[in-house]
């Protein structure tokens, strides 16, 4: 098991956060555990950034993760929600960092290709895939299959990553 | 000294972010401190992200401000500052909440209404009256105006909000 790498992958939103926690032991992968972080967006902006701060450093102090994963966000969204999304990311990627995990970042065309072998896939084929390689997860909603679609690609790069550090 | 009011106000940026602390003792305010959080741009966006929320974070702890204000983003600008911007300003905000304080967001045109007088006022006339209001603040870079002038800002609204709970 030392060899074991274990990765959280996350999938940002200011509503809904999908996380997913993966490990990865030679070229078997593993599903530890996923879920999605609910913010009442009723709270004010403050209180929903920070909500997702501390339940992403909850999650790192819960499930040790070695690496983190986090989808580049596309910037061809309006800038109102492409201001929104940011938020939450930024939100995000502050904990990770401030969990002490290295953080990787990946274009969803990178997540897809690693995941359904096409850069073009839809979520539904993404789902499908995420179910296929990780049977024991179960059924989950599309912002955790994506948060665990992420944290398989992490895992790709991420044993390269350790075996150049080795 | 019982009826003081402190408050830190934040202009955040990926780059630069500006941070300045008044006291508001009934209608006198008084400059505390005020700098610009600098992160090295070669570090990855996780760790400049992580860089603003610790020290925002050191701010808190270190001036122990009862209000926080934080300047609305403009959505006009284009999709790929608006994220990059979006970052910044959930890791600060994130932060800020993180660390008990209540966030009040004020548009520009607000924030130069309550300095100013004139919601379509220029920087040049902000940094002015910025150094008439607070006198005893010195010399300073734009970022650090910008957020003194946010604090001021949310002392007016804080004062009253301060009123209404008591």
């Amino acid at each position: 098991m030392t060899d074991a790498i274990r990765i959280l992958g996350i999938d940002p939103g200011l509503r809904h956060t999908g996380w997913g926690v993966i490990e990865q032991s030679g070229s078997r992968l593993s599903h530890v555990a996923h879920g999605v972080i609910k913010i009442n967006p009723e709270l004010s902006l403050a209180a929903r950034l920070g909500g997702i701060h501390r339940e992403i450093s909850d999650l790192a102090k819960s499930y040790w993760p070695d690496f983190a994963g986090i989808e580049e966000t596309l910037v061809n969204a309006n800038p109102r929600s492409a201001l929104k999304l940011g938020q939450a990311r930024g939100a995000a990627m502050a904990a990770l960092h401030g969990s002490g995990l290295n953080v990787l970042e990946f274009s969803p065309r990178t997540i897809k290709l690693a995941v359904v072998g096409t850069g073009g896939a839809d979520k539904t084929q993404v789902a499908f895939m995420v179910a296929r390689l990780l049977p024991k997860a179960g059924k989950m909603s599309s912002d955790a299959s994506d948060a665990l679609a992420c944290a398989i690609c992490t895992a790709n790069h991420a044993s390269t990553l350790k075996r150049g550090a080795a």
